[in-house]
């Protein structure tokens, strides 16, 4: 492959030139014919050279140039709450992600992944080629009834729709309840996607100013009362960005507040898995009357593999059913759901996350020292997961500093793109994980020497 | 495992019990400790047992019955466009699915699928972990922009996004394009998924009669003119459900109608890997100014593994990476798009398509030759893919047949389900693969006699 490349490139081969016959390019290569028929055959799948059978193999008519430019993330784009996913999604392998939401790939269950493929290269026709059901891998659905069984939460499978990300499944919800103009209700700061999500719905986002046990319970009810919000979306335990967890007495309020003016919740559950032990849940409490729970398994198992769910009314999943066949045919991925399965049913994957959760706490407290050496406090020391929600040093505009961190190759979280009333100027999220790598201190503090004060 | 599932079965272990410790277990069952920590870790890992350290394995406080009955399809839904996928969907192993839009498990390239799930069970790290770009995998991106070149289309790969599917790819174009009240144009009869989309979308479909040639190019133009319609959606080779085939002469003038009302085009190209070889395309034709070209590998690779792909105008591609980010958060998993690369680039894929083309040649010759003994007839003969659109004997409602072939255990495509001006009450999609399986025509005969006429 590499030398019919090399000719194409060398315009020794032309469009529409004939490739040398199998018998002699073997011979000229020193190979076998079956090589160089695969080397062919590679070389017409990709588009690159075509069969006419009988007469041989021709360089494609359009061969295409080479050496073909990828785009890099743009730097000029608005600080908003997209900003953050684009930076760091597109960043080089060069780029140090100290805002990204994800664990570094390494801190991931990579063996259990590994063996659940190989499972996979073994499995039915079916599972590899075919759809699957509507509400996507029944086995799944299963082992994540049994998990919120035992937290408190019994619901049937059936009431569970797996989704290709949690994202996804918040934006079914947002289909099925919202209508443009409504208005929904968020954490302040929250989730900068959930911004992004709501934008997209065309929806009015109202901030509810957001404390160390979860939304302000009074200033949660004036908001039910000022702007009846069709929706409430959040993250009980550990909140993004803050790492914070909804008290008992805070989840009381907020669904009596709920019931109260007939609000439906979405509590974003995508980082249970990393709790050192469990936090109330507002599905629980409700047992999924007006509350509905997302979850994926982005952040514990992989993100690559994607896979979330929604678990919720009866009415609400056979709803949400149709406008997940109508807007992506069917439901998650099956082989994904496969992969999911394998890895969460495999034995090592509950010792994986005692000693990811340990990793993480000891993270927490490296990261938490070398930051107050720049200045930069914590707001909370979360229980667990990923995140350092923190106040930077008097003075400093955190979008400057995100700016500024670019040219360091250096991506980082600034608190307005989480924050609906663009109170959080002062404050940066930092992901832990990301922050053990040894270039992040110097990264930091050079970026933060550059930045506008 | 079975043995403390079958306690519980039998309330010889109840809620909050301990279980015996796992040295005491290993000697009762005769097998090696270690086996008994596997299997408690995955009773764990399950919710069904709960690991509390230092004092041992308890039953969940919620241990949920073990026997969970699963849904079936509702049989009382009305058939409208989203009643052929729940239903073929959701059917059971021993219904036979006349009506679907996928080819048998055992047809598809299944060995090569398990030779890419090898070949991850090797990946990076990165591969395996990571969200990826937000535009999805470059190696997969570039091999497209290679067979597009191919095919006289030339396009960078940063002109290509990669989503999780083909619907999910004409979602996020209705969603950047379309506003509620819209009117978008569909051939009639057309894909019946197109139309549940477009509901979701609250636009005004419109559909313009479809010929074997394509659509009516005199009524096109006429439904631009009374319409303004926004889009126009479609498929150029294999047109589902009619395995029509775009001419020349239409393509041509269907691209200076655009022109001439500001018409955007999408052409889902699902069906082009199924040709004999290469037939006109819109995309090719424009150069990708207004028609954006979609498709997927779901019809001849794997459905499990969901994978589709838009290729468009740069700005269109910028702007619909920020949508995918908002409301999937990143591309599709680049698990699937590495599935997808190795396969595609299997040297065996393309004998697989070749092989593929004449057994779906056949199978259609034979299915028309059995149809036609019923009084079922074909509206044409496709050049490739797996559809027969046929009309019905005389006074069979399609609706009604496809109701009483339910109580066969039979899913069919009734006619009007693609039709938006529903005039094809006497017309069925078959699928000529399915049409294979030796119990089909007395089913689809029973079927005819149970129909009321």
């Amino acid at each position: 492959m590499d030398e019919i490349r090399g000719k194409l490139a060398g315009r020794a081969l032309g469009p529409g030139e004939k490739l040398p016959s199998i018998r002699r390019f073997a011979a000229v290569m020193g190979v076998s014919p079956s090589t160089v028929v695969e080397a062919y055959d590679r070389l017409a799948a990709e588009g690159t050279i075509v069969s006419r059978p009988g007469s041989g193999f021709y360089v494609s008519r359009s061969a295409p140039s080479l050496a073909i430019a990828e785009v890099e993330p743009r730097r000029d784009m608005a600080v908003d709450p997209l900003w953050v996913s684009r930076q760091s999604l597109d960043a080089g392998t060069d780029v140090l992600k100290l805002g990204c939401g994800w664990l570094p790939s390494g801190w991931m269950p990579n063996a259990a992944i590994r063996r659940a493929a190989r499972g996979l290269a073994k499995a039915d026709d079916v599972v590899l080629a075919d759809y699957g059901n509507t509400r996507g891998s029944l086995p799944l659905r299963r082992l994540l009834a049994r998990q919120f069984a035992a937290e408190g939460l019994d619901l049937r499978p059936s009431q569970l729709l797996l989704t290709s990300s949690g994202t996804q499944a918040i934006d079914l919800i947002c289909r099925l309840l919202l209508r443009p103009g409504d208005r929904v209700l968020v954490d302040d700061p929250c989730y900068f996607n959930f911004q992004a999500l709501l934008r997209v719905h065309q929806v009015r986002i109202v901030g509810v100013p957001f404390t160390p046990t979860g939304p302000d319970p009074s200033l949660f009810s004036e908001a039910l009362a000022a702007h009846r919000p069709r929706l409430y979306i959040t993250n009980s335990a550990l909140h993004n960005p803050t790492g914070a967890t909804l008290s008992p007495q805070t989840a009381h309020r907020i669904l009596n507040a709920a019931a109260a003016h007939d609000l439906t919740i979405v509590e974003d559950d995508i980082f249970a898995d990393l709790e050192p032990e469990p936090s109330p849940r507002l599905a629980a409490l409700d047992g999924l009357s007006r509350v509905i729970r997302i979850g994926s398994f982005s952040k514990t198992l992989s993100a690559s593999v994607r896979c979330g769910y929604v678990a919720a009314r009866s009415d609400w999943i056979e709803a949400l059913v149709d406008l997940q066949v109508a807007t992506s045919f069917g439901g998650p991925s099956p082989v994904a759901a496969e992969l999911v399965y394998a890895t969460l049913s495999d034995g090592s994957y509950r010792k994986h996350l005692d000693a990811l959760r340990r990793r993480l706490s000891k993270a927490r407290r490296e990261a938490a020292g070398k930051l107050e050496r720049l200045g930069i406090r914590p707001w909370l020391m979360p229980r667990g997961g990923f995140y350092l929600w923190c106040e930077l040093p008097e003075g400093l505009d955190a979008a400057e500093l995100a700016r500024a961190a670019l040219r360091e190759k250096l991506v980082l979280a600034p608190g307005d793109v989480f924050s609906p009333s663009r109170s959080a100027g002062g404050f940066m999220r930092f992901n832990v994980a990301q922050m053990s790598d040894p270039r992040a201190i110097a990264l930091l503090s050079r970026a933060m020497d550059g930045a506008d004060r």
